[in-house]
């Protein structure tokens, strides 16, 4: 094989196909990145069989050809490589690919592509079109609120709750949920459908995504989901099993609601986070009102306590409520919005944000039930 | 006690002491930072008691007086603290240090400022002023080239070289050494004297510094180094001991001068590294040169090999030589030349660079022996 391309593209391709290299790899070749040089464009490919990815970049391809090369190296190789048109090649018997820039050259070692399990072509399924801007997005507000502990699967899933009209999109750990709607662009479904994907693994393909819009498309399978762009192929896993039902824990007719300024909530949950994190880290923080102010207060034998004040909109009674200061911060770092409502519903129900302005999204925070 | 500042103007100061705070402090004094109300100035001060750190910023003082908070805890604080004026106060007989903004409040555990280890007022020593500017660009130059290796205390130094006429400053770790000479504004020392001073710490110092020019003083006395500038002042322990002779090693008389691009180089070196690293990591590159090229070869069984091509000048007879990589990288990254001239003297005599046009530096490279 023989091709050449620029390092800028290889580089981006490199990056993000290096997302689903296994770092601890049972099967060497699984360490590496696979190369195909098709006519006029490279393919490259890694998975460590529960997420496969595949970027494709334009090369100008003078033999076409594949090959396995070990991934961090190559990583670290693409990095480095100067600017200007640089050429790859396996010449004959000799396995070694070579990498040729100005008068220099590189021979790395190789493993053997007929051995790299490549990604299935999947062909049947339901089909699914949403806007690339669209998937980050729905990402970015709902991947974060699923959980880390991999030993309960489902909780550290996004589900994809595919309606006739809408797409839900949940995650939860059980201390907090994040729930936004959504249209599809175009929608090929039989029926309503529920799918879970894992919650770290979809921010990270998101992140692969360009900045500019443009469509990605879903092809469901019974156990496995394809999306794809024009340059990139992602393959995962569907977790198994059934999601808990959500709907059954978003309370209505709340009896308080304060309308608070996003960033001024954000910065003394932030102040306010110092005296319940230490060593005796409790993480409670408790909000009341009294006027038009929220009042938080936070205190640790180690560090002090913190009292802190931020202007609010007051409709109802003074509810006296402690949240996890986590489970706030992390909501308040993905809010767009200048205004957020926190409905309340009584000292041990869970409080319910709702970004001002943005109808399809909500969040809701268990408190803690302190003395 | 009672003043008040802003947040930027304070973040400063406590991110200036806060090098200074033992992480593993024996007394819990000594993880405090002592802040000190005078009139119209706060100080605030820190200390391992190897290095003291003394910061000190006008603000508006109303009441003076003094306490100890806790260093982790008050840097956390101050980041978070918003803009706008914030008062910082002691009451009566109670010790905790409150601290308000808008209509919040903090208040912090405080400890006992009587227990805390002031800097001495060294008074007496010799004297001499540079430029702050001078002062960073010559630890960057030098300071690099000194060992982490606690055991051997002389070679974590950098050596001061007072001599009537000119400073030497000296670092090596014994593979490779640098050094550069440079002239005080002021000097009044009574006689020439050697100082080795911390590297690391002497880094750190000058990475406190404004990137502005204006005078550094700089006072010795038998066992401590006193640095001062307006804001700031640094106390460090002169370590204890016979430097080496350093000016024994310099090599004279080369026999091969390559004249050598430092950004081609810096390239080249960064990718031939790539087949010197790996689980079989020699770190060794072989540099040869055929007519106006200079070639850098490294290979390793995991990764493959690499040769790369730079042109240069060249006076003499090639002359093979092999390096540790990493003592030309860490060189290469700080000149700030075009061109650097490489003397050679015997394929196991140390290399000697130069920047060219920078005639006051040099750095020596102990070659690696191979087959």
């Amino acid at each position: 094989m023989e091709f050449s391309c620029s390092r800028v593209e290889l580089l981006e391709a490199v990056n993000a196909v290096s997302r689903a290299v296994s770092s601890k790899a049972t099967t060497p070749v699984l360490s590496g990145i696979y190369l195909e040089a098709l006519d006029e464009a490279l393919r490259l490919v890694a998975t460590d069989m529960e997420l496969g990815i595949e970027y494709t970049i334009p090369v100008r391809t003078k033999r076409t050809g594949s090959t396995v090369v070990n991934a961090r190296i190559f990583n670290e190789m693409a990095r480095r490589l100067p600017e200007g048109p640089i050429t790859f090649c396996v010449n004959g018997d000799n396995p070694a690919l070579k990498v040729r820039y100005h008068g220099s050259e590189l021979t790395l070692n190789t493993m053997n592509p007929q051995e790299f399990p490549l990604l299935p072509a999947i062909l049947d399924g339901d089909r699914l079109i949403v806007n690339q801007g669209q998937f980050k997005q729905m990402t970015r507000l709902v991947a974060f609120a699923a959980s880390s502990d991999e030993s309960r699967p489902w909780f550290t899933g996004v589900l994809w709750d595919i309606q006739p009209e809408e797409i839900r999109w949940v995650a939860t750990d059980t201390h907090r949920l994040a729930l936004l709607s959504g249209q599809a662009v175009e929608m090929h479904v039989n029926q309503p459908r529920q799918v879970i994907l894992h919650g770290k693994t979809l921010s990270d393909v998101a992140r692969l995504l360009p900045d500019e819009e443009g469509p990605l498309q879903i092809t469901l399978t019974r156990s496995q989901a394809l999306l794809e762009t024009d340059r990139l192929r992602v393959i995962l896993r569907i977790i198994e099993g059934q999601y808990p039902k959500y709907q059954q824990v978003i309370p209505r007719d709340h009896k308080t609601r304060l309308t608070i300024p996003v960033r001024a909530l954000a910065e003394a949950v932030d102040r306010a986070s110092l005296a319940s994190i230490g060593k005796e880290g409790s993480n409670i923080i408790k909000l009341s009102s009294e006027g038009n102010l929220l009042t938080i207060r936070s205190n640790s034998p180690e560090v002090g306590h913190i009292y802190e004040e931020v202007f609010v909109d007051i409709d109802g009674d003074p509810i006296p409520i402690a949240f996890n200061f986590r489970y706030l911060q992390d909501v308040l770092k993905v809010l767009d919005t200048e205004q957020v409502r926190l409905d309340l519903f009584g000292t041990l129900a869970p409080g319910l944000l709702r970004p001002v302005g943005e109808d399809h999204y909500l969040y809701l925070i268990v408190p803690v039930r302190t003395m």
